[in-house]
């Protein structure tokens, strides 16, 4: 492989759409989870915009966010109800128009044929933007769906989950990042200088800190960063050393 | 007062930095719990944005969040460590130097003087934007900043939750949204065209649908919001109608 192709980083941006979670009222999963899946494909979650079920901010967030990484995911507001409006946003931001899907209308046909057929408000959920693929949903009724290099997933995590496994390893990605972390029983603020250090003797690699306050004391774990696993080996080596010699304990895979 | 005023929606945006969200290491808490105190202040909030910790990425965010919100809070970033660059990005996206604050240096002089001192590395978070005022810190060390009509926060989230506390009742907002849910154990599709209807009968107010799957059964919790209480009362009681009417049995409180 030429040197340049191992390089190139592939990235991603998140929509997380929805009231519920501006609001307080849910908790959001999805980015973690995204985030989580997303190295392992090699790709690296970049940004991260959480927006109101509006047209107008929904459709902002997309068109900045789809133009400047290789791939945009959104979750939320694919389901059957009045506030469900990923859709005809995404299709507004797009330019196109919105059809009812063939296959979508199949596959919801058949999922709801013991379950009350297929009501007007269902086949809200085989909407999607003209040109779009379906993204595979094993766990209820309405798929995702893949319009341009854009991938619109269910909010409900569990059932995002399901969209992403169903994508998995047919995404372009490069190298998926490695980390390695380590913990020390020290404030932060004492070894900053040894991180400072360990960063700058390893071009390529990132060093974050982050303290926590557990059981009356004071820690810190530090995780490294780089996509080469060589690299993460050599600084993590080196930061523990460095703090070894310097009276303290260090933990590997952090505390 | 006047009518108009009690129109006025004051809306604040959360901007939270650190590569740890975006790379799946930590899970996000700051959005959840910054909702919810906003919401008891009488503000919104309007949008997030979860950027890596990169000066341009924190400055691009910075000022396009804070030119259309009443208030901009930011998450994470402000710890003594190479990776915590907050504070010179938000100056940077203010166009104002960095200085060590003298109150904050004297808190930290204080708070560190039984802890080893004042090193130069604990110095760093004594650094604030030019213009700046603090934000009690009762958890730990640093300070929080406020600055313009930005508020600077820990990442971590009980040392946010503490800054959130110190500011309760100092920021000037609107009327509180409130929300009251109720909960059926039926498919949303079922009730769609329920929901729209009571939504387009009390204008004003906004009806979001969350389904579940539970003990091996479908539900959905509907949560009706508005700043005038009567509004949410009267939906509500309309919607339970609806529903009961339609012969589905209604959890008030939701499931």
């Amino acid at each position: 492989m030429h040197p340049c192709m191992t390089e190139r980083i592939w990235t991603a941006a998140l929509a997380v759409i929805g009231d519920e979670i501006l609001s307080g009222r849910t908790q959001d999963r999805n980015i973690a989870q995204l985030a989580t899946w997303l190295n392992a494909q090699g790709i690296r979650l970049a940004e991260v915009r959480v927006v109101p079920d509006r047209t107008e901010a929904i459709v902002e967030a997309v068109n900045a966010l789809r133009a400047r990484n290789d791939y945009l995911f959104t979750t939320g507001g694919i389901g059957p109800t009045h506030d469900d409006i990923t859709v005809d946003a995404i299709a507004a931001a797009l330019g196109v128009g919105v059809i009812v899907h063939p296959e979508a209308r199949a596959q919801l046909e058949a999922h709801y044929a013991t379950r009350g057929g297929l009501t007007e408000a269902r086949l809200r959920m085989a909407r999607t933007p003209e040109g779009a693929e379906l993204i595979v949903n094993r766990m209820s009724g309405a798929p995702g769906i893949k319009v341009a290099n854009i991938f619109i997933l269910a909010g409900v995590p569990h059932i995002a989950a399901g969209m992403m496994d169903a994508l998995t390893g047919t995404l372009e990605g490069g190298k998926p990042l490695v980390a390695r972390q380590i913990g020390c029983w020290t404030g932060e603020s004492e070894v900053a200088d040894l991180l400072r250090e360990a960063e700058k003797g390893h071009e390529g690699v990132a060093i974050g800190s982050y303290p926590f306050f557990r059981e009356g004391r004071t820690g810190a774990n530090f995780v490294v960063r780089a996509t080469d696993p060589a690299l993460v080996d050599a600084c993590i080596t080196d930061l523990t050393r460095a703090l070894t010699d310097s009276g303290r304990e260090v933990v590997e895979g952090g505390i």
